[in-house]
């Protein structure tokens, strides 16, 4: 059996998504649920959530574990897995993770670009790795079956979380810095120890995180994935597209900004280009793994490996989770 | 006229307290009334603080300024400014620190003891120093007049914060380390440092931080602080006993655990001592002050220089909060 995951997607989630996830064939999707909400908002996106399952229980449900993606598979439905980008709704509170989990949150990042309460974003100047409440959150996300995620993580708390988790982690959205050095885009060094310790890297297909962003052609992308195997073997690639379809621009400024600043921030933007960027043509949802699909076999992959990067990989590494 | 200030207390508040501030002759105490509260959870506090100025007006009120000093003496009463022991109230809302400061709030620790939002504190392996988000809430600080305090931080991230804030910073209540190496207690460099850009050191009466402990001398403690006053000047140091007068030891233990942690920290005790240390007999409560004077004039300070320490010092930073 072969499946198709896309680990991570923002959409401004409607039908019309979930139709178009259906028509991409994805099996399953790991969905960004908060960026910087607390514990009580993010159960307002829970029940905004449990009315998007309500109203189209045709082509969704939500994912627990890896049996729900044989489950949508069978039944020609997209199981939806909840993630966080940023560990805000756990507050600083480690009863919370538990509370989290059994709302449904399967991957959280322990940091979103700046410092959190767990480790250092890669928008930090210095990187004082996992702290003290983050090894206790750790722990935690390691008992229950929440995966460690570190895409936009900086680089020693990286290391930190890979050592400190006995479960293999994951980068569910970032591209390798050989390819494209965008500030969140990972070196090959880290890539390496993340596959070592049975870790994912999810390619993402974020203009922002692509050689030539908006104009980045299918061979190049797929040059990058077979390099990219090479360092990190086949089966430790899938995809995780960092899709955000249908947002409008506002939406992207609140990932940068939350509440922090009182100046704004441009991220991987600029002043003059503060918006989402425009998708590459092959690229623009996710009937676009088809132009993945097509292109990986190009490059020289075999079937079985295309099958992997498209989603079998993804699937492995979910049934390791609550091992 | 000379003022006398003891800047940290966090003690269980009652009339009886208040009295004994008074026989002391205390003329304004910085309180703690948050450790690790989120802004809410502040907000009960100064309801709790209010029913307290409201059934004790003949013995305290709120303090907002330095006038509020002199004020407090021409009435024979005790100014309480408020502080906070961590940033958990400002949460991760810029917008709240000109909340906390309309509702009291004139001091404000960047961490307590561990990473922080905003910077790294001393119980932290690593030392990544002030955040984004903290370099942020630094300028709102500075623009509002609510001082920088850094007793529980980690040293690099005291170095940034001096020279980021653009007013004179505090370490309300900590003690040099050359003459008892507790965690919290810093180095000459880092007092030089702080004395040389106008900032203040709080002398701490809690046993953890003293030589000898519970058992510390009189003699010793002012020994202390005419080697201290050497470092830093005599103008730049003051008392912040960091007294915890009636308070239960239910109350250091959620000082240290707070509820980031499944297994519990001992913090500066130990498993065998866990509770709240014995006071050294020379002060139990703030009239010990009548000791410390006594002390400072014996080691050799003159009268003017001792009145500094035991309040004037203080009160002349008050002064230029607000400049």
């Amino acid at each position: 059996m072969n499946y198709k995951i896309d680990n991570l997607q923002y959409c401004n989630w409607s039908r019309e998504v979930f139709e178009i996830n259906r028509e991409a064939g994805l099996d399953a999707v790991h969905v960004t649920v908060v960026y910087h909400e607390d514990y009580k908002e993010f159960q307002k996106k829970v029940e905004e959530w449990n009315n998007l399952f309500k109203n189209n229980k045709d082509l969704i449900f939500l994912g627990k574990d890896f049996k729900d993606i044989e489950k949508a598979k069978n039944e020609n439905k997209t199981a939806i897995f909840f993630g966080f980008q940023n560990c805000s709704p756990i507050e600083d509170d480690i009863e919370l993770v538990e509370k989290v989990y059994e709302s449904g949150c399967r991957f959280m990042q322990l940091t979103y670009n700046n410092q959190s309460l767990l480790a250092t974003g890669c928008y930090e100047k210095n990187d004082s790795g996992v702290t003290n409440f983050g090894k206790e959150v750790i722990k935690e996300m390691n008992r229950l079956g929440i995966v460690v995620d570190m895409s936009h993580s900086a680089e020693k708390s990286t290391y930190d979380a890979i050592e400190l988790s006995q479960k293999p982690i994951a980068i569910t959205h970032a591209n390798p810095n050989f390819w494209y050095k965008a500030i969140r885009n990972k070196s090959d060094e880290l890539l390496k120890t993340l596959s070592d310790s049975g870790g994912m890297l999810g390619l993402s297909l974020y203009a922002h995180h692509l050689k030539d962003k908006s104009d980045c052609t299918i061979e190049s992308f797929c040059e990058m994935a077979a390099r990219t195997a090479e360092i990190m073997g086949v089966k430790n690639i899938g995809i995780g597209s960092d899709l955000c379809l249908n947002q409008p621009d506002s939406v992207v400024e609140w990932m940068r900004n939350g509440t922090w600043a009182k100046t704004k921030n441009y991220g991987e933007g600029t002043k003059e280009k503060s918006g989402f960027p425009k998708q590459p043509e092959w690229f623009t949802d996710a009937r676009g793994f088809k132009n993945i699909e097509n292109g990986l076999i190009k490059i020289g992959f075999s079937i079985q490996e295309v099958y992997g990067i498209l989603g079998n990989n993804w699937f492995n590494f979910y049934k390791g989770i609550h091992k």
